[in-house]
């Protein structure tokens, strides 16, 4: 839906191809990056942002980096590879989807060495499998476009799932951004509102302007704007205020981590859109990858939230401090449903990570 | 308890001396205006905001520009009054004390021409009252300084009175500001605040942001902090996740409207605030002057909210639009208590204006 996605290969596959989300809404950068401590500094200074994209991002990042500082040399990009690896993930420590991205990127080289080794052994074989022929490079390349395509394919089937929930005419309020920027896709939360405009359905967006960091101003309002969908931003004390207006038929926030009971972790400010939904009988769903549901959290309780720098809120009369919670917890209570890639679920999430 | 009041005479009383707002907190500019042209562009540039502060100002300029006008000649003054009364009311149509104040100078006028043409009918007596030997920018001065004196005195009453909300140790949430710099003394809902602090009590107060025009990052948190009291600034998508944190003790805002059910017009962003805060049984109170209390307006479905400017919220991308409603409607069954200078009270206020 993006004239050019959040994160990508460059058309020779030899880079990774971002959209600075730093310079929204005034300027579209589009940049190719193929030196590590270029997609590093991406990541950490959220030019790339939203736990999908940063996965695909990394995935991407680190095949591209390995070949160029290489030279396609498959034996010195297999040595640059744990260092690689490790300053990737340090870039966000906090970020599960890019530990997780790293991982597997790295299963896949380890898998490649083994099938290479087994073929060594068997060389006097004529028939070597087709993983013994390819490259560790190749190899790296074929995971992280598979990485990329699932994330585009999971952004679908949200929206597939979701389109129910849309029909001609809706009025959808969102907070911050889980739109396409951060996805490789059409997004999470909008992935519903993309798929209903494209069947050409009437949606209309209002999208929380989500301070302190304005993802909502900058970001949503910019994606939705130039795929043609009508979008209002407003402060996000309005939220509760709309809310009671009767202008909103239906919320759609996206999610950071879902405990099993069903709370959900999200930007902050969801919470009080949630109480504000609840009283006023408007219906509010969680959307997000099936991925984001973790058994190992139990409840809310477990979830151990991330508070940033007072500087985001400057600025401030000198010597006065800020309370700056990355994210807030919305209990299981106030959320209608759960709109994942496997469908519309609920808690107890029985099939989680089946 | 500021260093400067938000709104005062000049020291020899010639000038309206005010505290820049729009330069804090980076700057604490104080300004003297004697050109009636100056404290209209003041007030509706916002130099000067809150209702009580905005009718002192205009009442305190009104006769000082007049007086430096007319050089301090009566006949030239009179002549000027209506004129500038006029121009003054327009600079904020919508601000209610603005024109009552207004009323109450070009009231006292009249009085004293009353007064001044009985005089003279009776010139021959030997009794003649003090009024009619007083000057017309005398009796102005006056009126002028009873507007400021009453205002001092009403922050003062609604602190004695809510000073038993406030026990030693209490952590209080506030939304927008409703302090100092919105009135001539020490505010309406900051009053118990200062109040307490004056007798030694230990007092937290969280200031919400108060997205777009910041007046709780800029004016709550400068004002208090300049008193040495300790306050916190959050953004406000994080107010629901701070009275869930079990960290807010009671919550205090003003109110622009009390309708006489109860319902509170306030600030964007009071509402949502009021919904978490009953979410979590903290204590909501309204503070606000007695004459804030409009037996005219039933219930808040009567109150107009004014529309503001997208621009308030840019940088937006190009062709978004915003909503951007300066007040919302707290309905009054979310409200613990009103703490005005009359006491704390709760509707019906039967004696509403006696």
């Amino acid at each position: 839906m993006l004239p050019t996605p959040a994160v990508d290969w460059s058309p020779d596959r030899t880079a990774l191809r971002i959209l600075d989300q730093r310079a929204l809404p005034q300027d579209e950068r589009i940049v190719d990056l193929h030196r590590i401590e270029d997609v590093i500094d991406a990541i950490a200074q959220l030019a790339v942002r939203g736990a999908p994209a940063i996965g695909v991002a990394a995935a991407i990042g680190l095949v591209v980096c390995l070949a160029a500082a290489a030279e396609n040399d498959d034996g010195v990009a297999r040595r640059l590879l744990p260092e690689y690896a490790e300053r990737l993930v340090a870039a966000r420590p906090t970020a599960v989807n890019l530990a997780w991205a790293v991982r597997r990127m790295t299963a896949r080289a380890a898998a490649h060495a083994t099938a290479h080794a087994a073929t060594q052994d068997e060389s006097a074989s004529p028939v070597a499998g087709p993983s013994a022929r390819s490259s560790l490079l190749g190899a790296l390349r074929d995971e992280a476009e598979a990485i990329r395509r699932e994330d585009c394919l999971m952004c679908e089937a949200i929206g597939v799932h979701g389109l129910p929930l849309i029909p001609d005419g809706t009025r959808v309020l969102t907070h911050c951004n889980a739109g396409a920027l951060a996805t490789a896709g059409i997004g999470t939360a909008l992935a519903p509102v993309y798929t209903a405009h494209a069947q050409g359905r009437r949606v209309h967006v209002y999208a929380d302007e989500t301070r302190p960091l304005r993802q909502g101003a900058r970001l949503t309002a910019w994606e939705l704007s130039r795929a043609g969908i009508e979008v209002t931003v407003l402060p996000d004390g309005a939220a509760a205020s709309l809310l009671a207006s009767g202008n909103v038929d239906i919320v759609i926030v996206g999610a950071d981590r879902i405990a099993a009971n069903g709370d959900v972790a999200n930007k902050i400010g969801t919470y009080g859109v949630a109480l504000a939904a609840r009283a006023h009988g408007i219906p509010f769903y969680v959307a997000a990858p099936w991925s984001t549901i973790d058994a190992d959290t139990p409840d809310g309780r477990a979830i151990v939230i991330e508070h940033r720098a007072p500087g985001e809120l400057t600025p401030l009369p000198d010597g006065v401090g800020a309370w700056n919670p990355a994210f807030d917890v919305t209990p299981r209570a106030l959320v209608t449903g759960y709109l994942t890639d496997r469908g519309l679920v609920s808690p107890p999430f029985e099939s989680a990570h089946a």
